[in-house]
């Protein structure tokens, strides 16, 4: 399954990605992590141990004119790439726990451009990924909505929004939602995040017409904390690990991957 | 003057903008507040009463075209526009409470495109904006750091950035600098906000090199509660409304604009 990750900006989707990519790891599945905000760090969100030395796939264009003949920045309907997961070489692809990732652009100098070209790039690829059953691409993307007018995440299965109890982040989820609508990505997802009580779980759940909630991560002062250190508390904090696991299994249940 | 406001998502560029404006209009001001991101409501924070009903500077092309000669799209070094504020037309600025706003641009279809035309013919506004003393811009950026590979604000006289206590606010905070130092930017401020103790200033100041720290606005239970009927507490809050006092006239000392 594919699967990408939006919502506003602090609404908590590093943390459900990595909570996710660890999650569906454990289980047995094959699990590749796409970041693909370059003000991000899933890798670090992710334990891995030298999260700045992992390239970038902007550096993959060389390797993609190689292999199918298609010139980046001239992608389009012709593009043969398709390549399955473990075809992706090493050399792209950090891993760790079991868990392979690939950053899609780092931080570039002020005034050299958009990260037009670095998308173009990923919607093919993820357009072209042909995964077995226990494969999983979960593909964190940039806060706001720019990606979707420029179709990244078209390819994917679902789209998981993102959301904390405030009107903020539930009109991105809309935005998000249309948008989603209009690239025909068939299932929109949900997850209530920083939930203090049941009204803040009233509240979402009125809110978000048109979703279908996956669950709620609770509120917890450790992610605070652990925030302070430059740390997720993926596994130290236990409502969030068992919130994390009801999300994972809501999640299969509906795409149909249920055991 | 002319200032940006950048930072992370969700660490308060909106709240930071929205109190800038009103405080620096309640001074004699003439503010031009400008929401560059097509996914933010710059509009409904300040209290604008119909928010969605603004038109964005997307639709002023033609406009640009029959004054300077200059098609966007194609606007580069011979772009001729030099427009004061006053200059602007009525009709692409909403105003309310005596301030001015522009809103860039509003979501597209989802596939669409992305927001490079939008930023292009911004970038050139902002270039070419001739301010008098007591005049100012406020410009909202996006989240994230997609802005300053285009250069938007490459024209500002100050960026202010928004840093709440985490590590991970604190390293955007820092690309941000980066590549504003690349685009010539010459002053680089800093707000933290969110900030619950003396404990977390010192974090803050800590782990902010490179900005001057223009002040800090306290955590407030009101924020959030505000949040959930989609407001902001800008005159509610007693504390923050004083932070937000002292923040603007530390920026006015250190730009050299004090009364």
């Amino acid at each position: 399954m594919k699967i990408a990750i939006s919502g506003k900006g602090g609404a908590g989707k590093t943390l459900l990605a990595a909570l996710l990519a660890r999650s569906l790891s454990r289980d047995g599945y094959k699990v590749l992590a796409i970041d693909a905000d370059p003000d991000a760090n899933l890798a670090a969100a992710l334990g891995f141990p030298r999260p700045y030395e992992i390239k970038p796939i902007a550096e993959m264009k060389e390797l993609i004119e190689e292999r199918t003949g298609a010139k980046p920045g001239s992608i389009g309907g012709f593009f043969k790439l398709n390549p399955k997961v473990d075809d992706i070489p090493d050399r792209y692809c950090a891993e760790h726990d079991g868990i392979k990732l690939m950053v899609m652009g780092a931080p570039r100098p002020g005034g050299s451009g958009c990260f037009c070209p670095e998308n173009a790039l990923l919607r093919s690829l993820m357009r072209h990924l042909l995964l077995e059953r226990k494969e999983a691409v979960i593909m964190y993307m940039e806060a706001g909505i720019e990606h979707l007018g420029r179709g990244t995440a078209e390819a994917v299965d679902a789209l998981i929004v993102v959301v904390e109890p405030g009107m903020r982040s539930i009109e991105t989820a809309h935005r998000i939602k249309s948008m989603a609508q209009d690239l025909g990505i068939r299932r929109l997802f949900a997850v209530g995040n920083k939930v203090r009580s049941e009204e803040d779980k009233k509240f979402l759940s009125r809110n978000m017409e048109g979703f279908e909630i996956l669950g709620f991560i609770p509120y917890d002062e450790r992610v605070i904390d652990a925030e302070m250190r430059g740390e997720l508390p993926l596994e130290s904090s236990p409502p969030i690990s068992e919130a994390a696991e009801r999300i994972k299994e809501e999640l299969l249940k509906r795409l149909g991957e249920a055991r």
